[in-house]
């Protein structure tokens, strides 16, 4: 099932400092052309013994939701292959759900840009929290859970992306917001 | 954007229980042949106006790694197409961090099967909370998150089987544990 390797978090750390803005610049204008971004990111040297090719090509972390009708490989604007981002997924693709995961992104793997996608006809937009508590049968484990149901699209992805930018634990330089239509398939980004 | 359109969460918790134990071993004896699932789900009475198709076809959500080198309808042993699961993903793959999601799948979409799918070389067993911590500066608010490292892949699928199994608000009967060799492509259960 595979050794533990150990990864230097401090190699991680001094590469990513390495990636300036124009380094970004370049990676982020090359996402419509696949073929422009390398091919394998050499990483033989952030683990203690043994190379592990699990950094993204495109220093690309996308949050979006878990709907069955979404593909992340198979967004029409944004061509992404295997290999390529991280895709944290959970219920509309909310933010507040995805830090752990952020972080760990960012911090071990070194990605450095952020795409939190929303979409049409999201279950999300379709229910309140106590509605869903009621269902739940109450209680103080329910009374205190947070479903992040919205109401608004746009609103919904501009909190994601201030959520982002505003924390103190995310490097959130480059954070955008999408919302995807599921019907069409076209990304329309959400200005924040 | 799309209206909003509510959810009858009455409506679908009746639906639900009226999934026997019989019908949901059809569904998952169906998993490896997916001709064998009805094609389009009938939701057109769940919605208060409109039908919406967006409850998966095999009453499946998935919990799974961020990790780039996962396509979650690529796993050769679980033949899944668009629409026919909820993807839920975070890093590690992890149950703590899906229930929100996993409420929201049961509860509002119908899903009654949970698969947990870690994978081999993931970055989650590379580190320690610790070590992440002093990345990150230390600070109160690092030093009380878990960033769920684990170190041992077939206990960190058995624990997040059983921290499901456990969850009072999940609906638990189905819930199976998975390793995904991204060297090879198999899938292996890890009996829990």
């Amino acid at each position: 099932m595979g050794n533990l390797r150990m990864l230097d978090l401090d190699k991680i750390a001094l590469a990513g400092a390495a990636l300036d803005n124009g380094a970004l610049d370049s990676i982020e204008a090359a996402f419509a052309h696949p073929s422009a971004v390398p091919n394998k990111p050499d990483t033989s040297d952030l683990y203690e013994s043994g190379p592990v090719p699990h950094p993204t090509r495109k220093k690309l972390a996308v949050v979006t939701c878990m709907d069955a009708r979404i593909d992340p490989l198979a967004f029409a604007q944004l061509p992404l292959e295997v290999g390529d981002a991280h895709i944290i997924r959970n219920a509309g693709g909310r933010a507040a759900d995805a830090v752990r995961s952020l972080i760990a992104s960012q911090r071990l793997l070194g990605t450095r840009i952020i795409y939190v996608i929303h979409h049409t006809d999201c279950g999300m937009a379709s229910f309140r929290d106590e509605e869903l508590r009621r269902i739940l049968g109450g209680g103080a484990m329910v009374e205190t859970m947070a479903f992040l149901p919205f109401c608004n699209y746009q609103q919904a992805v501009i909190d994601d992306v201030q959520f982002l930018r505003d924390h103190p634990l995310i490097m959130s330089e480059r954070v955008r917001g999408y919302i995807y239509d599921v019907v069409t398939g076209s990304l329309t980004e959400v200005k924040v």
